[in-house]
This record gives structure tokens, sequence and C-alpha cells, in this order.
């Protein structure tokens, strides 16, 4: 069993230093019921901080699953207006958004394919306001683990349910700097720092391409967007609220220039995708745009991915993680993106962050021009490796060292 | 441990007989996260029965409480939109509400009374469209109950959690019929058809008034509305469709004249209202209205009860349930209405089912000139005893005996 204790402090830690949650602020916590002790615990340190209210967004993987296998075929169009009307009035209330998730990556297996994308169509366009003000970072956001027991067993296969829950939360502690010797609040401000450092050198830069190469193969020149901003750790809500949007993150990233993405890149992990694991994913891009997708297992579900709208086949997203980040020196692959992805540099297709300087004034035309993205899907896909090499191409085609052999150089 | 074939039996009897789900047709199932277990049971059965689709309202009496103790006060004057927007979707596809009821009589000791008034009557006044239709029969619902360890150890003090929970199932099982040997769906055919004509018997009488007198004091005469019908066992949707509302259910009922209450009633069992237990419960009314309200315990919830509109101090149900009734011979104390109400007559102040012939036909304007009391709240409060008297009497003052030493003698 874990200590109390510790979990006190995580809950803490998500609630102070992720939401950095103000007096009289909504908290919206999605959590499966498996969870609800610690999600119990979440929310009697919120209202320690002044929440307004605790709001529950409650799921529950066999329910989620049944639907998906048994519902009328016509739910899967359909995004409930009452939904949409949810994230309106806490948006309006500029409540924080709390994901506690507990992802069992196999859970959708065998579920009918298109069920599943025409439901992230609907979803995506019902909420898309409510997305944009996340992914804008107008309204706080984090998202943070909690094990369930068949995510735990999938991580663990050979422990038994108990001891699997148990490595897992150990898992889960370490990669939030969890360790109940020093203050996980102050090893926060410190690991924040470090990223923010290393995201103004690149800042510096500007440079106007990156390119990726390793030994699996990828070979791609990732074209950048002028005034294009690298960010990493933490966020500015609308209010100019510090807040973090992912627990753990190791990850500094930005935005690529749409149509200006050439080559071919290798994943460097399985990517677990709406219950499906695909494996050895490989892109080949042109002009910005993925035009080939295979991969060793799950290739179906790939080329799904990539078609669910016209900017899904555009990448939103490059970042970059040191090969030894603390969550990658555990050696666990978690199934997830959230764990996996800040263990390894990573691109996502799809929607794009808007890392530009004065994105906040710019409107959603002169962001498009940028070189934007945009999209109702955001999916990351890892492609670190330890002998990848970044090299950052400066508008006067200068070559400037950013990674070697998987970490920082700059 | 409770055999898993005697909870999927009762899944499957509040689904095809409480419910009486249709093909296609929304399945709504509140329930606690605790229950997660048998509300998957539930939703699965449903799957097989052709749901659309089940939708799940999780609650969570520990965040519950921390709401009403911690959270900002101006919450409790609000009901969120998209709440009203829930029940108005899901009303218009033609939903089934199933409640999987765990009450914890002590929940929300402490917690401010006026806390729980303002939220009862904010909401009540959101979702009153909603509210109607489901007293009107409009759309099928069923209450039906699961243990909670909670509630477990409230009833069965004595025993350890595990035996408690275990206990109570068996008890649960028992009032709905569910004993493993015979069909629990072929006994509630049977049990509905003997309610139905107990109810037909009293409809042919079409007393004026009810005269009811017992030894604790209770000397009441309850007018009748012109045209009122005795409904129980079993219900009638807009669509025609039978359902059943409570199970366990043993009541028959109607609704009293407004206007046209008088005399002393004494409760016989305490009441459990928003977490207060209220104890020798005692009214006096004149010309319908309550005009004393009197209790050894949870006296000031209980003038808060009354007074949260102008309907709430008049009655808005009639109901007799035999003195030997299969609960009350379980000679346990539920601190539930759903099944202490089943135990015993009863009475309800606040709002009135509409229990007149061709009520459907009616506008609200008739029903509340043919004497059917209007309000936001709807409270039952249990008088029968092993001595109660209820004795018919007709338009021309004959006098009929309808229940003596607590059992129906018509």
């Amino acid at each position: 069993m874990i200590d109390a204790s510790l979990l006190q402090e995580y809950a803490e830690l998500l609630v102070r230093t992720g939401m950095n949650l103000q007096e009289g602020q909504p908290l919206v916590v999605a959590c499966q019921v498996e969870n609800a002790p610690f999600a119990r615990m979440v929310a009697t340190e919120a209202y320690k901080q002044g929440c307004r209210e605790v709001i529950m967004r409650w799921s529950d993987d066999f329910l989620t699953r049944e639907k998906y296998l048994k519902a009328a075929d016509a739910v899967f169009d359909e995004t409930p207006a009452w939904l949409v009307e949810f994230f309106e009035e806490y948006d309006r209330h500029h409540a924080a958004y709390l994901a506690l998730i507990s992802p069992d990556p196999e859970n959708l297996s065998g579920v009918d394919p298109m069920r599943l994308q025409r439901a992230a169509i609907s979803s995506g366009k019902a909420t898309r306001a409510h997305s944009k003000r996340q992914m804008s970072d107008e309204i706080p956001w984090c998202v943070a683990g909690v094990p369930s027991v068949k995510w735990a067993k999938k991580v663990f296969p050979d422990l038994s349910e108990e001891e699997a829950v148990d490595a897992l939360w150990q898992a889960i502690l370490k990669t939030v700097r969890v360790d109940g010797i020093h203050s996980a609040a102050d090893a926060w401000e410190e690991h924040i720092k470090k990223l923010s450092s290393v995201a103004e050198k690149l800042n510096g830069y500007q440079f106007e391409k990156l390119h990726y190469e390793n030994s699996l193969g990828t070979d791609l020149m990732v074209g950048l967007c002028k005034n294009h901003r690298w960010e990493g750790g933490c966020s500015k809500d609308g209010n100019g609220v510090r807040f973090v949007a992912n627990m753990p993150t190791e990850e500094i990233f930005t935005s690529p220039k749409k149509d200006a993405v050439d080559g071919v890149v290798y994943a460097s992990m399985p990517l677990c995708h709406h219950g499906s694991l695909i494996e050895e994913l490989k892109f080949v891009l042109k002009a910005g745009k993925i035009v080939e997708a295979t991969a060793k297992s799950g290739e179906e579900v790939l080329k799904k991915a990539i078609t669910v709208d016209e900017g899904a086949s555009y990448l939103g997203e490059a970042a970059l993680v040191p090969y030894d980040s603390p969550i990658s020196n555990l050696g666990i692959l978690f199934y997830n993106t959230l764990y996996d992805e800040n263990a390894a540099c990573h691109f996502a297709f799809g929607q794009a962050y808007p890392c530009l300087q004065n994105a906040s004034s710019m409107s959603e035309e002169e962001q498009r021009e940028a070189g934007l993205n945009e999209s109702d899907t955001h999916v990351d896909f890892m492609i670190g490796t330890k002998d990848l090499s970044v090299t950052g191409i400066l508008p006067d085609g200068t070559r400037i060292p950013v990674m070697r052999e998987g970490n920082f150089v700059i």
C-alpha cells in the first residue's frame, strides 16, 4: 500500500502547482469511478484552497466500452447539447480543469474504429470552442495520472493486481517528483526554471528549420513559424495565472509550420490510440502533408486517425525531450502519451498549440497565415532515440547543434 | 458475499419489469460511484434489451457532503443550465430514468439546513418541467436501492462493514421478491395484479373523505378530489407502456383534496430528510394547511421542509399499505422512504401526483381547481400502526371500513 501522505502530497501538488487554483474558482475534475478515493483527496484540497465548487465528470471504462460495442449506431454522430453547455458554463466561470487519467490501453480494442472516429469528429466539432480555450491556455488545465487495475496490469503484467497498482503509483509519484523526502512543490519550482531556460535559449535563435536524424531512418526537415515560441514547464492562463498543464512534463515544444515539413520519420515507441496499439509507425511528409502512413500493427486505426479532417494529416507540435529524462530513466512503457511523450522527443499530428509571439492578439486568420495547423484532433507520437540528432538551421543556412545523442547540447 | 446470479436477476428485474425498457430507448441511471459494479450489470442488461444508450449520472456522498459544507455560498442558489438541458434532451428522446439509491441517512447531518433548502428550491424550480413529466408518468422512471457501506452500517450497526452490506443486500432482495427459487418477474406480475384489484375496489367507491384513527392520537379527516383515482403497483407512461416506479412497492395511493384535510396526525416512524432524522413528528392541519408542526428531534429541519414554498404545507399524497406487508414483516428500519413508506400507511406533503380520472387531458388550472396541490417538494412521512383504522365516507355520510387493525378489510 502506498503511504497516504504521499498521495496527499500528490493531491496538493496537482491543486496548487498544477492547477494553481485561485480563491473562488470552480474546479472541474474528470476521473474514473474506480479512482474515487484519490478524487476525494483532490476535492478536499481544492476546498482548502477556497474552491468555489468541485464539479465531477465521472467516467467508467467498462461502460465506455459497452457503449462503443452496443449502443445504437446514431449515438456516435451526436454530442449532447448539455455537454456543450456544461463546458460553456464553467468556462464562463473561468473554471480550472483537472483530468485524472487512468488509461487502460486496451479498453477499446475490438471496437469498430469508425465509431471511434465518428464520435471524435462529433465531439471535436461540438466542443471546439472549449478545446480552443484550453489549447490556447485561456483557461487553466492539468492532466495527471492515477492507476487503474487494468492499466497497472498492462504496465506490470507479472505482478498481482494489488502489487501492480502499487508499482504504478510508485512510478507515477517518481515522475512527478513526490518522493516523501524533498518537497515536491520546491522540486517543481526548480524544474520549471530549468525548462524555461532551455526554451528561452531556443527562442533567442529563431531557427527557420530543425533537421531530425537518427539510425531508425528518420531524416526530417521541420520548418518553424516566423516568430515561433518554444514553451515548456508552465503556462499562463487568460488572467495571467501560472499553471502546469501536464504533470509530469519534461518537454520543450513549439508549432511546426504547416506546409514546411519534408522527409521521413519513424516512431520510436508504440502509440496507443483509442485503445489500439500502433507499432512501428512510419510517416512520409511532403510540403507538410503526411502522404504515406504505415505501421506494423494498427495501421487501419492510424490511417483513420490522420483523416478525421484535413488538418489531421499535418503536424501541430514539435517537442524536444532529453533522452536521459527522469521518466525515460525509469525504463517503463506506460502505454500513455502523458508519460511516454515525456520520455522522448515527439511530434503531434492535428491541431497546433498557438506557440507564437503575440498569438493572443492574432486573429484565427492571422494564425493560419503564420502557419499554424487547424484540426479537431491532436495526437502525439514518439520519435526520440538515444542517437537522435536535432540541428537548428538559421535563415542564413548556419547549422547549430541542438541535440546530439538524444540530449540537449545547446 | 451475495450470489452474483441474484444480483443479475435484480438487474434484469429493474430493466425489464421496473423500467420495461423498450428497443431504442435511452436509459439514464443515477448511481453512487461506490455502486459501479451493480450499475455495470444494469447497463449490460439494458443493452441486451436494445437500449439506445446508457447515460450515467454518478454521484458520491463524500463529495456531496464536502460541497454542502465547503463550497461558495452562491452555489446553493444556482442550478446549472447544463443540468436543465440534460433532462430536456433525454426527455425529448423519451428516456427511461432509473435511480439506484444508496442513501446514507446521516450524510448531510450538520450541514446548514438553509443551504439544503436553497439548493432544493433552486433545483426544484429549474428542473420543474422534468419533474412534472416524471410525476405525471409521461416518462418512465424507477427508484430502487443498492447498499452502500454507510447505509448498511446504519441499518445493521452491530455487523462488520462486509456483513452489513451483505445483510442489506439480502433484505433489499427480499423486498423485491428476488429469492433465487421462484421467478421474481412472475412474482411481480402476481403482486401488481393484487395491488390493482384493491385500487379498483376503492375507485368504485369514490369516497368523499377518509377518516384515519389510531392510539398514537391520529384523528384526521382527509378529503379526496372529485373523480380521484387510486393507483398502485404499476403505471403507464406517455406511450402507454407499463412501468413500475418504485421497487419495492406495496402502496395504493391517491391525491388528497388540497383544502379539505383537518385534524391531527402523528408519524409512526422517524423521517429521514436531507440527512437529518426527524423523530415523533406531529402535524395539525386546518382546511388542508399544516398549521402546527412539532418533532422530538429535527424540528427545525421539518419546519424548513414545510415552508420551501406555499404548497409544501399541504398534503400531496395519501397512501395505504397493509401493516403485515412483506417489508413491514422484515422488521427493519431502512432509514429511507422507498422501503419505509412501503412498510406503513403514509402521507406526503408537497406536490400531488395527478391521481385523477382523465388527468392527462386536464390543464394545470383544471387540476388545481380539482384540488391537486402544487409544490417543488414532495416528502413522505409514515403514519401507519398496527391499530390504524381507515374509514371511507361516502357523499351521503355512509361509513365503509377500509382498514382495521392496520390491514385492508375492503
